[in-house]
């Protein structure tokens, strides 16, 4: 439903990039929930520039919560956080104005509100909103913790370069969550780092992809028709800027192997249910198996690039070229990882939800006990 | 919604493989769209099964339009569409209940319905159902033909082997539509075919990937959070038995790219807007640019393969193995192809509802006609 | 969702008065329902035509469960149950084709659906369609029972003639589900039959109002804002055709009540948390309190009578007069309360799965044993 | 969707009666509809409290619009509007804490959220989140306007007093819009504000009956099943906290009525199509017919009365009795109006935009010109 997403729980987004303020609104959300403001800063945190690899925007990100929280937990009311924004500088914006930026939402935003639309800094398609995610995220993830499910994300390419592979999923989520930069190898981290800087040097951008793994999800969530667990968690994604592609599991190298070998066989092992591969990615059907779900997503590399581009200017219709001044990202990949996150968790709450209704951990955790 | 997607124009889907019918209702369509059961078998007729290549189930999809079709043209309430299951042998499943089927939603579905389920050849999970959904989009693509959106499906890549680039967009739609088996060049055909009985021989499956392009959809179409196109389209993919991974434009290799060679500049041409290069794939921020909108599927091998294979014995919880002996086809990948067409129209008919209003193709026209 | 009702649990209705066959589709449903053909025969034959006080229109309700029930239980898949349509007479509707029924949805199904509408019957707006929604009432009924949910409804005043206010709940509810007439007084089920027929005779037709009563909801159903109780039963009652009113507890009189007598006062009796009056209805602030929901229901008048009537002919667009021959209700209130009882079992589950999850009878069950 | 109403223009309430704030998020409102502060400053100024007969709590209502309205205009991306809480004096509720106050959502909430709930002021449930609706009522009613699609709202009926019955629409709509106090007839306004303040005296408190009316609607908007205009208004009304009764046109007075009287005869008139009676109140089949929509809403008297009254101790679950010291309204009838109308202007421009599209004013004016 337009700028909501979620059944059970569901999230409203709001806000443009040099408006007063974004925020989002939690709805459904389980009551009981322990929130800190520090939980919500830790994650803000992991998405704010990065040094020399970053925009020169200061985005302080401080937040309210104006609603849904009493006494340091959720109320299981509406959940609504606003983050003011600050250091806005629109002369830049203002400039090039009518010069439609290449593969930016300006021209499609332009024509969609017939010319109404907030146009400074991408108004509402900036990545200025995905804070409010993260924010909201940060409140989904403390609900999924309470049963034990746990997300790590790191960022598996960038520019070319390839982070090693998740290992011990437990270790390496711990790993992710203390670090600055979302790669478990540090001589990729270095190389990732510098191939950012050279593209920044040279005006120009580069991309990467992002890879999730969550824990402890137990079996039998999702729906078969149309609602399941990839298409839920693939429609959250995909409302991400710079999100060109989505895949499970083995994604699609799977589409280039045998049967025989993509297929997980199942077995006995310790008292639990587990496939011998995971090429599923922890969905069998649309619906979860108990194994551990996997996705990457595909980040293309920053539209807004200091090179000179062709375009049109929309005022006169006529072909034009773009010389973009702003203060903007040689890449946004290692950014967009604790937005995937936030998404995942939030869809994860949504599909327990659905599931085991409101009160989903309270429910899970007197299940488990019997 | 569990099993009905879409918002302004929904599908429905009912059935299962070994029930009495399989079935769709799609609500929400515009009035006065011509529908003809030849259109419909058309349609149907391109998911059959092919020769060697396919399973032996006879399918012969007879269907009922029970309602929606009123002297020949749809009326604007929900149209069911019922199609009998004939030709159905339990006695293969029967067999087997218990042993759980590798990558098959047997397991989950088992603990998803608490052992309630219809397992009888995937029950409600079968890609059987998949032809309810090719007989609601072939109306969905008689609602978009009165605006001139045509679509077009081929299976790009199957067993390794790569069919022809799409060329000439609207030439290569019209080839495809004569077509029974969706491969634009003839060399690549006879390789699937050849690769496909020989995976068949060998008891093993393999998977696929399908491309699809639609052409003319309106600049404008699309939310920017949290119902993207590519949400909306990923979400209706995703829920394809056997979809792995949904990508667009240049999809996951974006993201390896620099930004000015992945920035698709704009100019006008011919009076048009239009994009030199189309790496985003016909969507910016999410909305519709006006250019060809193109994307990528990712098939799995079949799961159901006649190789032994591990597994375990969910009334007994123990290992075991399992030999599956129904009928199953070796690849499902060019039968995926004139479902991801119809679902890729469906959803285009709700992105245009959306829009548009419910008389989208004559609000539209009348629009043109300014 | 246009025919669609419902969050977590949905029903989708499909069908014209005289098409080929109505039904509907109920999804989210939990598994394990036991769901006979009698339970399904037994709420149809209450909404059938009974007697003089009836259209002479043999509805023999023969209905099919195409899906989503295997084995004498609801699967948790899509249910959908098809009534095929049987002593259709087209022939008195040709006829009038043209001249707009008053009060009926003839003219504004016209223009909203230009043209293309099924006319014949009333075609989606028949009344006929109600039939589906008793059925899929009558699954939802059995979910509920699980929980020890009862539901009674009565027709509370009929032509002016009112029954004897509901008394000792428990024992009403088993009087109404042996009675083949819905009132549970004698002597006003007489007067209220004559005056029906005394209405025929002349001719025309008379309303009345339902009224409904429903046992052991558990205390904190419902939503704020803006799912209240109210409002989803509300949403269910407003579209069964000829609805014109809905007012839960004191309804409209509370208006004229002072605060003091209007407030229910809680108190503990017999360990229990109750209410010394129930003006409220069970629903206090949206939510459901524990005590009885009771609601009531305006039916107008049947809109079908013989006399004749000015009109409008639409395809002329002139003034004309019609006099309708066909074989019409002259009530149809006495058969609207298992149609009312059928929506507030639907509403009763959606709500309880929203809370509960999917599988509420088990989660409700298990919470009890604690 | 919980705090979620509408498909395609959506409104998301969020905030509690002592937080830090209330608000609205307003979706899928078309681009290009102007708004000022003066035309919501005007709405809110309807729904403050009145002099003698109201809460002596002073409600600025200085609310901040920060997102969505860009240069005075709807941008066409969410609307979000905050009002911050000010003068709020917790002492009152935490004294009372534990209990319960009589037909109030305290001992509901405390169920529902188990014990998690801001029970200050009613937290989330209070009447305060009325004024965000009001606000977001505004921007609906601007958005009508262009259509010329007019609204107007009275108290038929407040403490047994009956104010007059609206005449001529046009001019009555005028008046209500010119009055502080939504009342016609100046003696019976007088009569109600004395029987208002009488029960103040005695610590007691009054209801009423709030009628609107809704001019120059098209023909053809609304869902048979299941999203009828009656269904969408009901759904709406009975969420606003106090409202026990809906009913359309003669409502339940029409299950009085004979057929022949009760059926509003079209005819042509002036060369529209008009019916000689509105007793549907504007609406055949749930679908508008063109006449004007006329709907009517029981408001039961201010559950919080200054008179001592029975209840329990949710902390102890015994019996006690409670004094309710709050700055409470001896009636809220009056105040009710201005929020009946935001939620049925939010809703027409829901039922406008789901026929029409994301831009009907637009949409429906080049129909106009035709």
């Amino acid at each position: 439903m337009k700028n909501t997403i979620g059944n059970s729980v569901s999230v409203t987004l709001f806000g443009e990039s040099h408006g007063k303020s974004i925020g989002a609104v939690i709805d459904g959300m389980a009551p009981g929930i322990k929130v800190s403001d520090e939980m919500i800063e830790k994650a803000l945190l992991k998405r704010r520039p990065k040094g020399n690899i970053s925009t020169s925007r200061k985005e302080k990100d401080k937040f309210e919560i104006v609603s849904g929280v009493f006494n340091g937990y959720t109320t299981g009311t509406p959940i609504c956080i606003v983050i003011p924004n600050e250091d806005v500088d629109d002369s830049v914006y203002e400039k090039m104005n009518g010069k439609v930026r290449p593969s930016h939402a300006d021209y499609t935003a332009h024509l969609k509100y017939n010319g109404f639309e907030d146009y400074r800094g991408g108004g509402h398609f900036s990545g200025r909103l995905t804070a409010a995610i993260v924010a909201a995220g940060a409140i989904a993830k403390a609900a999924l913790d309470e049963v034990n499910i746990k997300i790590g994300t790191h960022l598996k390419k960038c520019a070319g370069v390839s982070d090693r592979q998740l290992g011990d999923y437990t270790k390496d989520i711990e790993l992710l969550d203390s670090k600055d930069f979302p790669v478990l190898c540090e001589k990729a981290e270095a190389e990732m780092k510098s191939a950012v800087e050279k593209a920044k040097q040279e005006q120009d951008s580069v991309g990467g992809v992002v890879e999730t793994v969550i824990l402890n999800v137990p079996c039998g969530v999702g729906e078969p028709f149309f609602d399941s667990v990839e298409s839920q968690l693939a429609h959250a994604m995909f409302s991400i800027p710079a999100v060109k592609g989505v895949e499970f599991g083995a994604g699609f190298g799977i589409s280039d192997m045998l049967g025989s070998s993509a297929n997980d066989e199942f077995e006995v092992a310790g008292g639990k249910v587990v496939t011998k591969t995971n090429n599923n990615g922890g969905i069998n059907g649309g619906i979860s198996n108990g194994m551990p779900i996997l996705f990457s997503v595909a980040i293309k590399p920053t539209p807004s690039i200091g090179k000179t581009q062709n375009t049109i200017d929309i005022k006169t219709c006529e072909n034009t070229e773009i010389t973009i001044n702003g203060r903007h990202d040689p890449c946004i990949a290692h950014r967009a990882c604790p937005v995937v996150e936030a998404l995942a968790a939030i869809t994860l709450c949504d599909l327990l939800s659905q599931k085991y209704g409101t009160d989903f951990p309270r429910t899970i955790k007197s299940g488990d006990k019997k």
